[in-house]
C-alpha cells in the first residue's frame, strides 16, 4: 500500500536553488510511486542568522513577538521557491505557512511548543493529489500571533505532522544518520542502524548535534519512527524507534563529549543550612550554565561542591561568588566531559566496572563522575580525552573496525 | 480631538535600518500628542525585486500563488523590525500581516483586489494604546491564501485602512508631495497643494508615478482625504480630495509626459468587416500594449488606423502583423506623449484651442489627439516635447514662476 511520508529537510539542504532542485528530483520520483508526501522545510543556509543580526543590529535584546514575526519570514522564502520548482516541472504542489499547515503552539516567543495541529487543510491537498510544503519551525498562538519553535523547531514541526498523519517521518540533514561517537571527533565512528528514542534523547541532551531533544520526545510520545538520512544522496543511516523494536539492545549505543568544560570546586560549604541554596542561587541569578553537580559527605559539619560549567561561563561565576568569600573556590579548566549512552545499561550491571578498568589502564584520572539511568558522564583533562574517546569505542563495539 | 492617523512608507523610505528610525521618531511624537497609529509599510528597498529575481532564476513563469507567497515576506520583515525599534524605545507597538490586519481579498493573485476589511483587531489594539504597523501590499483571500495587490498595493492598504477606520491617510514617498509636471522632466514644475481624485487618476493613468490609480479610486469611492508628502522631512506637501472642496478649480492641474512612445499607422483596413476587429484581436493576443486609438473617416470604403504603443513593442507588433499584409505599416517612433489634465475642463471651453495655439506659435505640429472629459494627450516627436512643457506650464500656470 501506499504512503504517507513526512520529509524534513534542514537549512544546509535548501541553501541554494541547486541544492532545492535536486531535493525537488528525489520527491517526484516518490510521488510517481504514489506516496503521498509532506515536506518540511527549514529556512535557506543562514537565512535565520541573518535576519536575527538586523534585529540585534537594533537592539540587543529585540522583543520576542516581533522577532518570531521576522524570523518566520526565512521558512515562508524556502517553501514558496520549492513549490515554485515543483509547478514548474509541472507537478502539483502548495506552500504553507505555519498558520496555513494549522499549527497552533503555545504563545512562548521563540520557544514555542505544539499545543494542536489542525490537520483537515493538509489532508484536503493531499486529497487532491498535492504535493504539501509546510514551513518548518512556527506556527501561530490562539490570538492569531506568529510563533517560533525554538532550535531543531523544523524537526519538532515533522514529527508533529507524522504523528497526526500516522506516517513515518524522515528527517534529511547533511551526514548519513546518527553515528555513535560525532565522526569530527572519531573518525572511526560506527554509524548506527537503529537507536531507541530513550538513547537518542540522552545523547541530544549530552551534547549530539543531528536531533533536538524534544523532536525525539515527541516522537517517542506519539510513537513516530524517525528516519535520519543524507538529504544529497537520499540514503537513510538511521531509524530512532521504540525501544522494544530494536533489533539488538546494545550496552552502550553511542558516546557524547563536550570539550571545554570547567570543574569547579567550592570547599567548606557549611551542611544543613542555607548555604548550598544560597550559593545556587546566586549561580541561577547570573544565568551561570551548571551541569553536573557532586557533593562530598559532610565532614565536621561541612561540605565541598563540585560542578561543571562552560568554560566561557567561568568569569561569570566567579564575579558571581565574589561576595561570598567564606568558601575556597578551585577552578580546573579546559576539561571535556565524556558521557556513553546505552539502554542495555539498565538491565546490565558491570559497565561502569568496564569503564573503571579503562580508565585504569590509561591512567587517567576523572575529575567527576555521575550517572542517569542510561548513561554515564565523566570530566577529564581535555588531553585525556582522545585515547579515551579511542578505548571506549573499542571496548563497546562504537568504531568501524 | 485626537485623531487616527493612517500612514504609509514606501520601500525608499524603509530602506535601511536608520531611515526606519528616523520615521520612528516622527511617529513617536504624534504618539506622544495623543493620537492613534497606524503605519502601513512597504518592503525595505528592492527587497521584492530580489524576490521576484529568485524565483525568475527557477521558471520565467513562476506560480502566481507561491509567488504571492514569496513575496509578501518582504513587508513582514520590515513592520517587524520596525516594531522592534518602537519597543526597543519603550513604545508598545505591534506588527501585523495583511491576514492579521483583518485584510481579505480576491484570489487574484499578484493583483489581489481588497474584498473587506474585518478591522476589530486593529480597533481593539489602538484602544489598547498601541502603534499597529501593518504590511502593506497583502491580504488573504477567504481560503486563506496569501495574495498581494499590484502594483502600489501598499497605497490600496492604507486608503483602505483609512476608509474603515474614517481616518484621514498620510502617504510618504521620496518626493514632497504631487508637482503639476514630473520635476525630473521639468524642474520648475509647481508642487500642487491640491488635486481631485479624478485629476489624480487621470495623471496617474497617464504615467505619473506618484499615486497609482487604484488607490486614488478607493480614496475618491470613500471620500478618503490623502495626504501626500516628503517621508525624510514629514512635510505634506499635497492632499487628493474631493473636487468639491478643492479651494480653487485650475483649468488644467497637472501635465503628465511618456517618452519613447511609437505611432502606428495601418493603411487600407477595409471599412464595415471584420478586419478592423482581426487586428486588434492579433494585437492583443500578440500582448502589444495599445494606448491612444483614431481612424480616419473611410474614403472609398477604406480607413487608416493609428494607434501609440511603446517603442518596445514595435518589433512584436510587427511579427504580430507580418502574416497580415494586405496593409501597408508605417511606424513613427521617438515620439512623446504629452498629456494635460484638469477638472476645469469640464466647465471651460477653449482649452484645445488655446494649446493649439501653443503648437502653432511653437511650429510644432502633433501626430495624433485624443480627448476624454478631463484631459487632452498629443503624440509630438521627442525632441519637440520640451519645448512644448514649458510653453504649456506658462500658458497654464504649472511653472513655480
Amino acid at each position: 500500500m501506499k504512503k504517507i511520508i513526512v520529509q524534513k529537510y534542514g537549512g544546509t539542504s535548501v541553501e541554494n536553488i541547486k541544492k532545492m532542485k535536486n531535493i525537488v528530483n528525489r520527491v517526484i520520483k516518490l510521488y510517481d510511486e504514489g506516496h503521498s508526501i509532506v515536506l518540511v522545510i527549514s529556512a535557506m543556509g543562514k537565512t535565520t542568522d541573518h535576519l536575527v543580526e538586523m534585529a540585534k543590529a537594533i537592539t540587543e535584546n529585540p522583543d520576542k513577538r516581533e522577532l518570531d514575526m521576522l524570523i518566520s519570514t526565512g521558512e515562508q522564502v524556502s517553501v514558496s521557491l520549492i513549490s515554485i520548482i515543483f509547478k514548474s516541472l509541472g507537478y502539483d504542489s502548495i506552500s504553507l505557512t505555519g498558520y496555513q499547515a494549522g499549527i497552533v503552539t503555545s504563545s512562548d516567543y521563540n520557544k514555542g511548543k505544539i499545543a494542536d495541529i489542525d490537520i483537515s487543510k493538509i489532508k484536503k491537498y493531499l486529497q487532491e493529489k498535492k504535493i504539501v510544503i509546510v514551513a518548518g519551525f512556527q506556527g501561530i498562538t490562539e490570538n492569531g500571533d506568529i510563533t517560533t519553535l525554538g532550535r531543531g523547531g523544523s524537526d519538532t514541526t515533522a514529527v508533529a505532522l507524522a504523528a497526526k498523519l500516522q506516517s513515518i517521518c524522515e528527517i534529511y540533514t547533511d551526514v548519513d544518520g546518527i553515528y555513535a561517537i560525532d565522526p569530527k571527533k572519531y573518525k572511526n565512528a560506527q554509524l548506527l542502524s537503529e537507536i531507541s528514542y530513550e538513547e537518542m534523547m540522552e545523547l541530544s541532551n549530552l551534547g549530539a548535534k543531528v536531533m533536538e531533544m524534544r523532536s525525539v520526545e515527541m516522537g517517542k510520545i506519539f510513537n513516530v519512527p524517525i528516519h535520519i538520512g543524507n538529504s544529497v544522496t537520499g540514503i537513510i543511516g538511521t531509524i530512532i524507534k521504540d525501544e522494544d523494536q530494536l533489533m539488538e539492545k546494545k550496552i552502550i549505543t553511542g558516546l557524547a563529549t563536550e570539550h571545554n568544560v570547567a570543574m569547579v570546586t567550592i570547599s567548606d560549604v557549611l551542611y544543613q543550612s542555607g548555604d548550598i541554596y544560597k550559593i545556587f542561587n546566586l549561580l541561577s541569578e547570573g544565568e551561570i550554565n551548571i551541569d553536573m553537580i557532586s557533593q562530598t559527605a559532610p565532614i565536621d559539619g561541612k561540605i565541598n561542591v563540585s560542578l561543571s560549567t562552560p568554560s566561557l561561563d567561568v568569569d561569570s561565576l566567579k564575579s558571581v561568588l565574589k561576595d561570598y568569600h567564606t568558601h575556597k573556590l578551585y577552578v580546573d579548566e579546559n576539561m571535556t566531559k565524556i558521557s556513553v549512552v546505552g539502554i542495555g545499561m539498565i538491565d546490565q550491571s558491570g559497565v561502569a566496572s568496564k569503564l573503571f578498568n579503562i580508565f585504569d589502564n590509561l591512567g587517567i584520572h576523572f575529575k567527576q563522575v555521575t550517572t542517569s539511568e542510561i548513561s554515564i558522564s565523566f570530566i577529564v583533562n581535555n588531553e585525556d580525552s582522545y585515547s579515551l574517546i579511542e578505548e571506549i569505542a573499542k571496548a563497546f563495539n562504537l568504531s568501524n573496525n
